[in-house]
């Protein structure tokens, strides 16, 4: 039986649209405030509505009305009947087929510009770290160089910075990982049974909802309320409460892609949602280092969850090319997480370890320069989006690498599609949707150097002119790849 | 429905044995031979033996005399009755309690000699190869670092080897992945569905059981004949046509840990089996390049099976701390090996990879010490061996890193359990068994420095003579974790 949305839940989200819409009747200005709120993902695939009776009290409208715009949303393919669940969701597709949540890397041409990836180039400090690296590793070649559970010397680093930032550690909770995905891969297969329920924030980032299906799980799309930049949290707690889910994909921290940071307070309410339905997050801290406004970060969230595992990683601090990254777990977890880990690699190469510690002695005076640096081409991008796109409400994330916003009109993966013309890659709003939908929506990171951001810019001016213009059609039938199909950061 | 093993090949296995046993009656010793066959792996766990009346014929002896053998069986542990399915195969635990065969490391004590580990110290040229990477790394700082499928100029190398074995090669057909046993994951996890049965040698290397079924792999043990060093390619043959197999994890070259080395009929017979009966199988050549006495190889096996992937390492060849593998497929499976990567973890570092190009380089000038010093330790421990352990028939492999031998009686658990006295650490013959058994066989590496060695080889002794005189105990219940159960290569 499909998930409900009561009838007051759905009121106070199409509430807020139904107030527009001008002269057009009634039942049509539902059926669009309700097309919008599941394209945005706040109504996922597979809800089931309430009965049109139901919706009438709390939204204010007759019967009659709530019954045209179930039926016309049924014409458009957003609502589906399911003998014995009435109404339910269900999300079209995108022109061009199937959306692929596994983004698979395809060569770009020379002189394109990626705006798929949501990672830099190495800061400076790094040849230095590597340096001094191997001047250390001299002392490991004698040995066989297995360090399943990652060196000791950066564990006791990491579980230092955990403790500093308000969650105390000890390095045998400590686990090094390739990265932060193969973190969420080995807690995971952990943590859950096959066919288990994974709560998932939809939008989210598109390689983890592979990994996590990778892990068998059943992921349960939970939409955040990303048209604010913000966590539902009361939705949360129901969605918690509600879909049987043993564990749930967090990122609290300049969510990928939303750029929303979760606060204190919020913190402490999911954390206390999560305990009581007896969910197990996997925290995704990969951004926690990119606050770029110098702002003062909230306290890790595994703070609030004591059964939590939180997985971080050096590719977003520092390069992604180290190819490390880690998890921190409850003691008594550590011997299924390292007999997990086992399953899927040995370790991770002893000098990317040595290098990673030499920058972690030298974090504050890296980090500081790799965020200024952030902020001028998040800002870079922002004014020239503004003075050339000036219709384009573009958000201004305090963190991360991306901007993440509604186009006035039209579809992600039409401008996605026109922007090739224009050796533009693009990763279209539906990458990011577990719950289908989100076709409105665009990521854009501002990791390039500022001559390539304002570069990019009258090129995704002239692809959305097309756009506009009509001069973009869909893909052929079973046809090209997606330019949006290759992130992976 | 178990596996039948039909009566003419049941006889085959144990006329051998029922020549000897002196003055015993005849069921006593064709109980024996049935056990000793049993434990060796070559009538796997679940194997349904023919009938009595069936075996009769065969190995020319009354149906009384196999019933009574039968019925000795079935006292002993080493039967069980299966309703519809006659006399089944099943294997006693080993004392102290089940195999596990994921094995997590623990630290050892200072002082302690570690021979679970089959992984050498660096041979010289690998500093000299970081730095050289080091050198080369400024080129890729300014990118973001990111190469999922792997260098390029790393894959050329690698294509270029297996072209020059014989094995054309482009460098789309290679991935890089972090180690061997992480591109077994990668494969088979493209290759087969769920509950899929894949073929796997009996013994083998440990954590590949454990990754195969952390695929979804149901493995079928396939015995090798380690007896001989040998493979039995007519049983290979019979258990691909007849087990359902769709996939097979093979190591042709200095197999873990029995040594052997296929050779190149075989490998075109085995070859021709697989293809015959659509099964695609796993190659691992972590080993391959560890011919000890100089001799030449055969071709690769995937020479033989268009459809094989192949995987191999640095970690033999070179070292463990590198943490780079690969694998390659056929051109058409390359997007699915891609993507199926790409849920386990995004690329291998960027550094350990240039360093890998320098040693590839160089491979010949550093193979050539690397063996001379792998040679040199073998025939230590060997020599020391026949010394103070003159009934021990120790197997001389020709290549690979490790000894492994059937002990003259006794268990190498209670062994390996002796030797932790003397601060020791094995890995007992269950460890690689995947069909059950061989808890008589033991698996010595020669990786450790000649003097280590050489002060290993009295410990052994005296651990040893424990065994025989009573002095090493069962574990207790639910006890203590067994010194080998730390083997991760």
């Amino acid at each position: 039986m499909p998930r409900l949305a009561t009838a007051p839940r759905v009121a106070d989200l199409v509430l807020p649209g139904l107030a527009g819409g001008g002269d057009a009747p009634a039942y049509s200005r539902l059926a669009e405030a309700l097309r919008r709120t599941i394209v945005d993902g706040r109504l996922p695939e597979g809800t089931r509505l309430p009965s049109e009776r139901d919706l009438t009290g709390p939204v204010g409208l007759s019967r009659t009305t709530v019954t045209r715009a179930y039926a016309e949303l049924r014409a458009q393919g957003y609502l589906t009947t399911r003998r014995g669940s009435g109404s339910v969701v269900q999300v079209p597709s995108v022109p061009g087929g199937r959306v692929d949540h596994l983004l698979a890397p395809a060569a770009l041409d020379a002189g394109a510009l990626d705006l798929t990836v949501t990672a830099p180039a190495a800061p400076p400090g790094i040849a230095e770290a590597y340096a001094r690296a191997t001047e250390d590793l001299g002392a490991y070649l004698c040995g066989t160089g297995y360090y399943p559970s990652g060196l000791p010397v950066l564990r006791e680093r990491i579980a230092d910075r955990f403790t500093g930032r308000g969650l105390a550690t000890t390095p045998d909770q400590v686990l090094i990982t390739p990265g932060a995905l193969a973190a969420v891969a080995v807690s995971l297969r952990a943590l859950i049974h096959r066919r288990d329920r994974v709560l998932i924030e939809t939008p989210t980032y598109p390689n983890a909802i592979a990994t996590l299906e990778g892990a068998g799980a059943r992921t349960v799309p939970h939409p955040i309320d990303h048209l604010h930049h913000d966590w539902d949290v009361e939705a949360l707690d129901r969605s918690a409460q509600h879909s049987g889910a043993r564990s749930a994909y967090l990122i609290p921290d300049f969510h990928n892609p939303s750029g929303a940071l979760m606060t204190s307070t919020q913190r402490a309410q999911v954390g206390r949602a999560l305990r009581r339905h007896g969910v197990v997050p996997v925290i995704d801290e990969s951004l926690v280092e990119l606050a770029l406004e110098g702002q003062s970060m909230p306290e890790p969230l595994g703070a609030h969850v004591p059964v939590a595992v939180t997985v971080g990683s050096a590719s977003k601090s520092f390069w992604g090319g180290l190819r490390v990254g880690w998890l921190r777990a409850p003691r008594a977890r550590m011997e299924e997480m390292a007999a997990s880990r086992l399953r899927l690699d040995l370790g991770v190469p002893v000098l990317e370890q040595l290098v990673l510690v030499h920058l972690l002695d030298r974090a504050e005076e890296i980090l500081v320069e790799h965020r200024a640096r952030l902020r001028e081409r998040r800002d870079v991008l922002v004014d020239t989006l503004h003075a050339q796109l000036p219709d384009w409400e573009v958000r201004v994330p305090a963190g991360g690498m991306a901007l993440w916003f509604r186009l006035p009109e039209g579809s992600s993966t039409a401008l996605a599609r026109g922007a090739r013309r224009y050796d533009v890659a693009l990763a279209a709003g539906p990458n990011f949707a577990a719950g289908g939908g989100l076709d409105g929506w665009i990521r854009l990171p501002f990791v390039l150097p500022p001559e390539q951001l304002r570069e990019v810019v009258p090129r995704l001016s002239a692809a959305w002119e097309d756009v506009l213009a009509g001069r973009v059609g869909t893909a052929r039938a079973g046809g090209e790849r997606e330019p949006g199909r290759r992130i992976i950061a």
